[in-house]
């Protein structure tokens, strides 16, 4: 399975895990929808950062 | 592998195939910068509209 674990960065740079085994991912004005394989979902307000998709990671940034 | 194609929709709702095998995507002000496993990198107009990464697929829009 391709799915990913979420992240996020604050602003001294230290990473939290948000959410693991994420499926979809929808950005909007709000904030960023996360929804995993077990479809636990997750709104976070935060932007994409970065997404390293072969090493499962995905960075989010506080918007 | 876990990469993912990309694709990006017009205001018809149609799809157009991007670049395929991607890994790294890293939204900025001026659109999405596109990097595929091949070391192939694109910089593309759009922002991301949604990622469904269990079906490899990732959906970009016009800015």
């Amino acid at each position: 399975m391709c799915e990913a674990n979420v992240y996020l960065i604050d602003k001294e740079g230290k990473e939290q895990l948000i959410l693991e085994s994420v499926d979809k991912v929808i950005p909007s004005e709000e904030g960023v929808l996360l929804e995993n394989i077990f479809s636990q979902r997750k709104t976070v307000k935060a932007k994409i950062k970065e997404m390293a998709l072969v090493d499962h990671r995905i960075v989010l940034e506080d918007l």
